[in-house]
C-alpha cells in the first residue's frame, strides 16, 4: 500500500474510530486527526451516569487523552484545531488553530468526516441561559456538575421525553431532585408501540417525574441576571432551578456543504457501502452521515455510538485502502428507565406500514426468569411482523432486569430475515435463575404466529 | 379429522405436552394420560433452588395437579397408572392400575411413549441407602427436604460433577452445609472447553465447594442402621451426613424395547423429525428418545427439559393428525454456579474433531457492562468456528449477572448458520446498564475472525 496523508476531521466517538483503523491497515500512511475541542474519545452516552452520581468520576469517561491516543494508535492529534473549509479539487482542508489563532491549509489523500452531531435548538431568545444545560459535549457535563455541586438546585425541568431525557430524569431523581419532564407527544419514547409506551409513562409517574403531555415549549422565563426562572408553553409556565432540553440532535453539515457533499433524504451526508460521499477521497462517519435501515432498505438518521464505531472503522479501512463495508443497521436501541429496561429493535408498525409492510403486532407479558426464583420480573415481548413474508421485522421489550438482553436474540432474527415461525422454534438457554421454561422470546413468536396463520 | 384415541405413556414433563397439544390440535381425539406416579408436570429442573431454600414452596412446582390437567386441557389423566408392555400389532398397551392392583388392556390408534429416563446408577451394593439421594422425581426431592429438616446433616457428599452436581452444591452450600463434590475427572462440566471448566472449578473452591479430581467411586461404607458413613473412592474415603448421586440419566426404555422400536447409536428411542419410532402408529419425546444435533447432522442424547417440551408437542400434533417438525437442536444449556453464570452451545471443539469440521477455538475476556458502571462484572465468550466454512458451531460464556442471556445471540447465530463475520457485525445494542459500547459477543467475533483470516 502507497504512504498516503489521511485527514480525519472529529475527535469524539467515530472520528477516532477511523484514525486507528486507518493507522491500523495502513501503517506507512500519516493519519491526522483534528478536534476543535479539547477532548477526544469521550463516553457521552455514559454521562447521565454521573449525573445520577452512579459514575463517580467524569474524568474516567475520557477513554483516550489525545497524547494516549497518539501514541497507542499512531496517529497525529491535534485537538483545539478547527476545520473551516474543505477544497475538495485541491484536496485540502483549511484548519484553524484555535489556541495559536492561525489558519493553514492541509493537504489530503484522502479525507474522512467524522463532525457529528450538535443538540437541536428551539430558537427561541433565553436558549442560552446558563442554567439551561444540553448533554452533548464534555464542556456541557462539565458545566452541569458544577453547577449541581455548587448551586444545588432543588427542582428541574427537562425539555423533551427522548432516550436522553429520560436518562437525565432518572440521573436528577437519584440526586435528590424534583423533576419535571415536558414532552411534545402524548408518550415518552417515540418509536416504540403505544402499549410500552403508556408503560415507560407509569414508570415515569411512579418514581415522582411529572410528565407533562402534548407541550411545545414557546418561550423561556429569564431574570434579569440571566438566568431562567420559568419554561412557557401551552400547558402553562414550568418552574425550575435547573433546565435541560434534550430535544434531539442533528449533523453538523456545515463542511459538508461548503464542500457541496450530497445531503441524502433523511437530512444528513448520503454515503454508500463503504462510507463513501458523493466527492472524491472524501468518506463520512458517525452522526453527519445518514444510515442504511437495512429493514426497509431506506436511509434514516441514526446518531448512536453504535454505529459511529462501526462506521468509522469501515470509513477508517477503506481511506486506508482495504475493503470494508456497512451494510446498514436494523436499528438496535436500549435504555433503562429507573427499575424498567427497554429495548426496540427493527422498525416500528407505523415505519412498516408507511415502507409498504403489513406489520402485524402481538405482545406477550411474561417474566424475566421462572416466577417462583426470587428477583423474577415481569417483562413484555411484542413483536412486529410482516404478514407477507413472515419475517420479524421489528421488536420492543420492556421489563425488570434481564429483560433488555432478549431483544439482542431478535435483532439477530430481524438481521437474518427469520421468520416468525423461524424464531419461535430457535433453540434458546432455559434454567431457572435465567429464564422461564419458554423464554418469553418464544412465547411472544408462538402466539404471533398463531395470529398469522390461525390453525 | 377423525375421532381417535390417543395414549400417552409418561406425565412428566414430555408427555403433558403432547397430550395437551393433541387434544388442541383435534378437540374430537380421546387423550389418555397414564403416569406411575402420583405427580404430573412437575418442575423438577427447579429442584435445586427449592433445596438450596431460594423457592419456599416445594408444592409450587406442581404445575398441573391430574385434576387442573385433565380439566384445563381436556385429557383423562390416570396416575398410578404404569404401563407393563405395548403390543404394536393389536395396538394396545397392558395397563397396571396400582392403587386397584389389576391390569388391563387399552387399545390406542396412536401411542405417545414419553418414558423420560432415570438416574444412573454406580451398581455397587449400599447404593440405596437412606440418605443417599438422587434429584430425578417429586418423590426424591419430598424424602431430601425431609431428611435435611429432621436430620439437619452437617456434611454433603456429591458424586458426580454435571450440571445437577453442581446445582446442588450451590444449594447445599446455601443451606449451611459442608459440601464435598466427588468428579471422575479432572475437571467439572465435561463438554465445556477447559479454560472454562478451570475457571467453574475455581468459583466452586472459592465458595468452600471441596472438588475431588479424577475419583472414581468404588464402595459405600454402610453402618448396620443402614446409613451410608462414608463413600470409598481411588482419592479415600469421604466420610459425611447426607450424599447425593448426580452421574447423569439413561432413557427407560423398557417399554421401547418390549415393542422392539428401533434404539439409535446414541442409546435412544430412534424418531424421525416428526418424532415418529419405527412402529406404525407409535411416537415419542423428551428424554427417552435420541435429539438429531444440527450442527453436526448425528443423533445425540439430550434429556433437558426444553427439548422435552418442544418434542412433546411435535409428537401430540402428529398423532392428532397435525403436521409438526422438530428439526433438532443445537444443544443449549445453563446453569448458575454460585456467581457465575455459564452457558455453552453448539459442539465443543472434541465434537467438532471427532465430526470431521475444523474447530477455532478463540476467548476473549470483557464486561458484562462498561466496567464504570456498578454491578459491571468479568465475562468470557469462547468461540468455536469451523476453520473451513467459517460457520460459527459453538460457544461458551461464563461471567457474572448478565452473562449467560449473551448464549441466546450465539445460539440463533449456530442454529442459523452465521459465519463469523456475521456474528462480528450483529447490530446488538448498547446502553451503560446493559452492555460495553462493543458487546462482549462482538468482541469475541472480532478477535476469532482475525485468527481465522489474519490480515
Amino acid at each position: 500500500m502507497k504512504s498516503n496523508r489521511i485527514v480525519v476531521v472529529g475527535g469524539l466517538a467515530a472520528g477516532p474510530s477511523a484514525a486507528a483503523k486507518a493507522a491500523r491497515v495502513n501503517p506507512r500512511a500519516e493519519v491526522i486527526l483534528l478536534e476543535a475541542s479539547e477532548t477526544v474519545s469521550y463516553g457521552i452516552c455514559e454521562t447521565p451516569y454521573v449525573i445520577g452520581t452512579l459514575i463517580a468520576s467524569e474524568a474516567s469517561l475520557v477513554s483516550y487523552t489525545p497524547e494516549r491516543l497518539a501514541a497507542e494508535k499512531h496517529i497525529q492529534v491535534h485537538t483545539l484545531h478547527s476545520v473551516e473549509r474543505i477544497n475538495p479539487s485541491h484536496h485540502t482542508v483549511v484548519v484553524r488553530d484555535i489556541r495559536q489563532a492561525t489558519t493553514r491549509d492541509i493537504v489530503y489523500d484522502k479525507l474522512i468526516l467524522a463532525t457529528g452531531s450538535r443538540p437541536r435548538k428551539l430558537g427561541l431568545p433565553g436558549e442560552d441561559a446558563r442554567n439551561l444545560f444540553r448533554v452533548k459535549f464534555r464542556d456541557d457535563i462539565l458545566a452541569i456538575l458544577s453547577f449541581l455541586e455548587k448551586e444545588s438546585p432543588k427542582s428541574a425541568v427537562i425539555i423533551g421525553g427522548g432516550y436522553v431525557g429520560l436518562e437525565l430524569a432518572e440521573a436528577l431523581v437519584n440526586r435528590g431532585l424534583d423533576v419535571t419532564l415536558l414532552h411534545q407527544s402524548r408518550l415518552p419514547l417515540a418509536g416504540l408501540e403505544e402499549s410500552m409506551r403508556k408503560h415507560i409513562l407509569e414508570e415515569l409517574t411512579e418514581h415522582g417525574v411529572r410528565f407533562s403531555t402534548n407541550t411545545k415549549v414557546d418561550g423561556f422565563i429569564v431574570s434579569p441576571s440571566g438566568r431562567l426562572r420559568a419554561v412557557h408553553s401551552n400547558k402553562g409556565t414550568f418552574e425550575g432551578d435547573v433546565f435541560f432540553s434534550s430535544i434531539g440532535v442533528e449533523p453538523n453539515l456545515d463542511l459538508a456543504r461548503s464542500a457541496k457533499l450530497r445531503i441524502g433524504p433523511a437530512g444528513a451526508i448520503r454515503v454508500d457501502e463503504r462510507q463513501h460521499t458523493s466527492a472524491d477521497d472524501i468518506y463520512a462517519a458517525g452522526d453527519c452521515c445518514e444510515i442504511r435501515n437495512s429493514v426497509i432498505g431506506k436511509p434514516m438518521y441514526l446518531p448512536l455510538a453504535t454505529y459511529a464505531s462501526r462506521t468509522g472503522r469501515v470509513a477508517g479501512e477503506n481511506a486506508a485502502g482495504g475493503k470494508a463495508s456497512f451494510k446498514g443497521a436494523i436499528r438496535a436501541i436500549a435504555v433503562k428507565v429507573f427499575d424498567l429496561e427497554v429495548a426496540q429493535v427493527g422498525v416500528s408498525a407505523e415505519e412498516a406500514l408507511a415502507a409498504g409492510l403489513q406489520p402485524v403486532v402481538e405482545s406477550v407479558s411474561s417474566y424475566t426468569t421462572i416466577k417462583l426464583m426470587p428477583g423474577s420480573a415481569k417483562m413484555t415481548v411484542l413483536l412486529i411482523v410482516d404478514r407477507s413474508t413472515k419475517r420479524v421485522i421489528g421488536a420492543n421489550i420492556i421489563g425488570g432486569a434481564g429483560s433488555a438482553a432478549r431483544a439482542n436474540t431478535l435483532s439477530v432474527a430481524i438481521q437474518h430475515r427469520l421468520t416468525i415461525d423461524e424464531v419461535a422454534n430457535l433453540d434458546l438457554l432455559y434454567a431457572p435463575p435465567f429464564s422461564p421454561l419458554w423464554d418469553p422470546v418464544l412465547t411472544a413468536a408462538m402466539q404471533s404466529s398463531k395470529k398469522i396463520s390461525p390453525r
